[in-house]
């Protein structure tokens, strides 16, 4: 089988590029779109017949499921899920499970006869997925996998990056920390919350379960959930939300009862989309490779819709933890250490 | 012309079970069923000729033009449309025209046969929307309007809520104001800015032109252009910038420059997306309808589809200024306040 990356390689040009010649766009010049046809008829396709299969297929119509489109890493994804589907000449249909149920929103577009669907919120059980994936229908998931279900999936290091985010807190000094969840049947808080998890078990430093809070990777429900962790006795000293959106408003809820970040509270997100960087915010937070991580997504459904028989794949991008201004060691961590310096100076002495 | 809406009022039901009616939808009680039916019989339309012209019509997909989805009001926009598109059985194709020229976005739309275009982001001498109405394909424009061209529109009353920031801020006492403009080709920004600069010229109160500064509606840029006029001598006293983003920008760059808002500078901004009340911003604004707002487009343009002949329609919602805590007297007239009540107290005493 032959992808579109494959032919952009072996001409020296762009997946735009190949895409663009495929669609008869003007804008290649006659020499490139030479090279481009020279490589796919030494493989033995016609331009056309790639065409047909690779890129055009049946409507040129691409169903995105998204669950929120008011959480501002789903506007992120789908710009760049939108204009790679648009180098390959395809067309977004937009679905929010918001909205009407997953297989509603599924049924609707496969009877629009979509050319395929990126899934960027399907759940651990999602049966839609599973009954997709079963039929054969070209799907891809990006940023999460079903459990039980092979199909194409491209997802970040969530595990991993979580770990990051234990080991930052654990250096630092904390130990009552609190975690406030995702969705709890996504892969990707399950995945952070068992990296974390593990992490701090190794070291030790166990994790009170009344400082383990659902947030639903929501807004409004994280900054209520943050209120309540401050007024306990005594407060955590840090307290990691499993994306960005609910650190947002972990440190929102910071600023509405003047708690100081870091100096009374640590906070840390997972994401790391735009506003994290905000002076508003300067969130500590674990950087997904959200573009890379869609544009690839895209070229697995193109090449999936070619080539419905090539065995299922699983990609998973590396995570890495970005430090900015919401974590400090923790005050007890401060008065302990001063304490055991006094106590080094006395030894010493 | 009976519409969706004339059905509803005379039923008693809500527009949305008119279209489920006409979509046989199953959540829809047989007695609710058959009081919708009997009024579009009083009219002599049958069910199935209302609903292939008021509502299915050809592919049942809508075209949606947005100008950026990383600007958090698309997303807020793109909501309360893909929900009311979908209570008419409507599908969105979302189009940003940050990857695609309009023309170009909007030609391949009318090639996917969508049942109509709503433009969010067109400007005001836009050649496609000039053409797409010449030729009468059914299109709206939400939250603006193009000179020239008589089609369907829905916005707010943009001039009448920049007056009302005006008067807010020539209330406080501010002279020296500056203005961080959107894109200067949008009948938003026109419209805005004109509104504000007729109440400064009937106070008397003269706009430095080296304060009107273009943001083009966009972050950076007006995150970019804070810094340059809080570097001016003297500063201004206020700055208003003609949407949230930008104002969110400018309160992001006054805390990189340790200026303090209010006590400095006073910032508002226009159109209350969510975060403008978040405890990072609690931006002082003008709230537009946004929902009320892509759900009448949404009307319009159902209509549209089933009317192509009616007249085309202008509705002008109200805005109304939210006052939170990034204004407030300038420190300059904080001090005149204070030698006027001296003076006050010594002409009494």
């Amino acid at each position: 089988m032959l992808t579109s990356s494959d032919i952009a390689r072996e001409a020296g040009v762009s997946q735009t590029t190949v895409s663009r010649v495929l669609n008869d766009d003007p804008r290649v010049t006659k020499e490139t779109r030479q090279r481009v046809i020279d490589v796919i008829d030494r493989h033995g396709y016609t331009p056309n017949a790639i065409a047909r299969g690779l890129v055009t297929s049946r409507t040129s119509l691409v169903g995105v499921l998204i669950s929120d489109i008011m959480n501002p890493f789903y506007p992120e994804l789908l710009e760049a899920i939108g204009s790679q589907l648009a180098a390959y000449g395809l067309r977004m249909l937009v679905a929010d499970t918001a909205s009407q149920p997953e297989e509603v929103h599924a049924r609707l577009l496969v009877e629009h006869r979509v050319d395929g669907i990126v899934f960027t919120s399907a759940l651990l059980d999602s049966q839609t997925v599973a009954s997709l994936a079963a039929r054969r229908f070209p799907i891809v998931l990006a940023n999460r996998y079903v459990d039980g279900v092979e199909c194409d999936t491209v997802t970040t290091d969530n595990g991993g990056g979580a770990k990051a985010v234990a080991e930052h807190l654990l250096e630092l000094g904390h130990e009552r920390i609190a975690v406030v969840t995702g969705n709890e049947k996504s892969s990707t808080s399950r995945d952070r919350y068992a990296g974390f998890v593990a992490v701090l078990e190794e070291a030790g430093v166990g994790l009170d379960p009344t400082l383990v809070r659902t947030g639903d990777y929501d807004y409004e429900r994280a900054h209520a959930t943050t209120v309540e962790l401050l007024e306990l006795t005594p407060p955590p000293t840090a307290i990691f939300c499993l994306n960005d959106v609910m650190a947002f408003a972990t440190l929102n809820a910071c600023r509405r009862l003047r708690v100081g970040v870091p100096e009374e509270v640590s906070v840390v997100g997972f994401d790391d989309i735009r506003a994290s960087s905000y002076e508003a915010y300067e969130l500590t937070t674990v950087r997904q490779p959200l573009g890379e991580l869609a544009r690839t997504a895209v070229d697995l459904l193109a090449e999936r819709v070619a080539a419905p028989d090539v065995p299922p794949r699983s990609l998973v991008f590396p995570s890495r933890l970005i430090r900015r201004k919401t974590t400090a060691p923790p005050r007890r961590a401060i008065r302990r250490r001063t304490v055991a310096q006094a106590d080094g100076r006395r030894a010493n002495g």
